[in-house]
């Protein structure tokens, strides 16, 4: 199949869906039940792919997205990858219609920066990718020439003490609106960029969109981190009542550690969707 | 052996090394002949890791740190990740007094990070990270409460392009260099910063230099990337006259694709260090 990340975001969101879950499958958090008796290198892979594999089978139907983090995989090298990579495959077996973001957070240096989109869109096969704005665009242009693909740039992200730089004052607005302005102004020439801004921000979320127009919005920091779900969609849509990706994380897929557990992060994505649909 | 990054710094530039040799080993530029008859997955691992043993057998002895930088390696997924996790081991071996900085320029929320803080220091048994400051501090508390490993953030980077973002005013100075006081003045309590700072911007790196104190400066931008020599220690070195890492990758490690790639290696890295101390 041809993947195009916007086309099939936008196909997504026309059905009316905009959660996306975070499969920040941290090994220690995974119930115990599914943790194979050999908890060494082919052990965690599998424990870790299977966990995976049951929250997607019981949210596909759901979402518009799916986001791991490479860092909850990466920590683990080789077999980490390799769990990645395996739940990958699955999303693109079982619902070939979802799109999936690999949250990596990359930037180099121009010519370096064709290590990662290799690992991130050949290797993986994921779809879209988030970046950091530091290196300024001239150096991301490997990311952005892949037209195909979704691209998100940091602009305000969820986390507490996320002002110390991104809100240092140039010129007369914050930082992290020169990061905005500078994407929907220069970065997206291809359309296929994204800026990711916290849902713990709803203000700063508000300011984003102001600039972005109608660019998809990650979103994440609803749930486990917080953030306000009314007050979210409200600053987050896009004057077509869409445009926004809601990542929740831990607040799905470890929202019960017991036998129920996929049961449950359905029961909660469902909660998020509906809560989304009667916002907007 | 109890490793100790800083410790192990120190003691390179009291025998006067501050050359750090980038094992940016991208495949396609590896001599042919090098090459396994079958470049795929155990190939191109064996082949990756081949070269950059020879290039450490013929630079140990020269340099103060090594530096790969993970995207080379993650390009190629498992058997990349593999390659890496064996050259840093090969170091361990015959250079166990050479410290190795990943340069991964990773980045994410506080409890995120200790995914990548896992990778870098507990799975490749790295002794310093390359990391980018836009989520602030208090999300990076991960890697900076490993007070035995460095930490080097990235403040005026070498590309061109670079001061999209970096040079932007914030009321009296551009931003790189509130990232630099930043990290001086409240990232470094446990004394394990350093800062990125491009050769390819000299007046950038005295600047950095004169808020930095004594801090290490790891410098990439010479020899490929054009930086000038000279000018780069006069600017780059510390009250002491050392705190300097300058790094060298493709101008020394690709500098010949023949059968003498290893010797030409060595004699690139030579080159380098005699040019440094006679800067000095």
């Amino acid at each position: 199949m041809d993947r195009n990340f916007r086309t099939m975001l936008e196909a997504r969101w026309a059905e009316g869906k905009f959660v996306c879950v975070g499969l920040d499958s941290e090994l220690a958090k995974i119930p115990q039940f599914l943790h194979c008796p050999d908890d060494g290198l082919s052990g965690l892979k599998d424990t870790i792919v299977t966990f995976n594999q049951r929250i997607i089978d019981a949210t596909h139907d759901l979402v518009c997205a799916y986001k791991p983090n490479i860092a909850l995989y990466e920590a683990h090298g080789e077999s980490g990858i390799s769990a990645l990579w395996r739940t990958i495959q699955y999303i693109h077996k079982v619902a070939p219609n979802v799109p999936i973001i690999l949250d990596a957070k990359r930037g180099d240096i121009g010519n370096t920066n064709d290590g990662y989109v290799k690992s991130a869109f050949d290797y993986y096969q994921a779809d879209a990718i988030t970046i950091s704005p530091y290196l300024g665009r001239e150096a991301m242009q490997p990311f952005l020439d892949r037209k195909d693909k979704g691209v998100f740039v940091l602009s305000r992200t969820s986390n507490s003490g996320a002002g110390e730089f991104q809100d240092l004052i140039v010129g007369d607005k914050p930082l992290y609106q020169h990061v905005a302005q500078h994407v929907a102004e220069s970065w997206n020439t291809n359309g296929n960029c994204g800026l990711v801004v916290g849902a713990t921000y709803p203000e700063e979320l508000a300011k984003v969109r102001a600039i972005a127009g109608l660019m998809p919005l990650l979103i994440p920091g609803i749930g486990a981190q917080g953030g306000d779900l009314e007050e979210t969609v409200r600053a987050g849509k896009n004057s077509l009542g869409t445009g926004m990706i809601i990542n929740s994380s831990r607040g799905i897929i470890f929202a019960s550690r017991g036998g129920d557990f996929a049961d449950v992060a359905r029961r909660e994505t469902l909660e998020l969707h509906n809560g989304i649909t009667s916002s907007l």
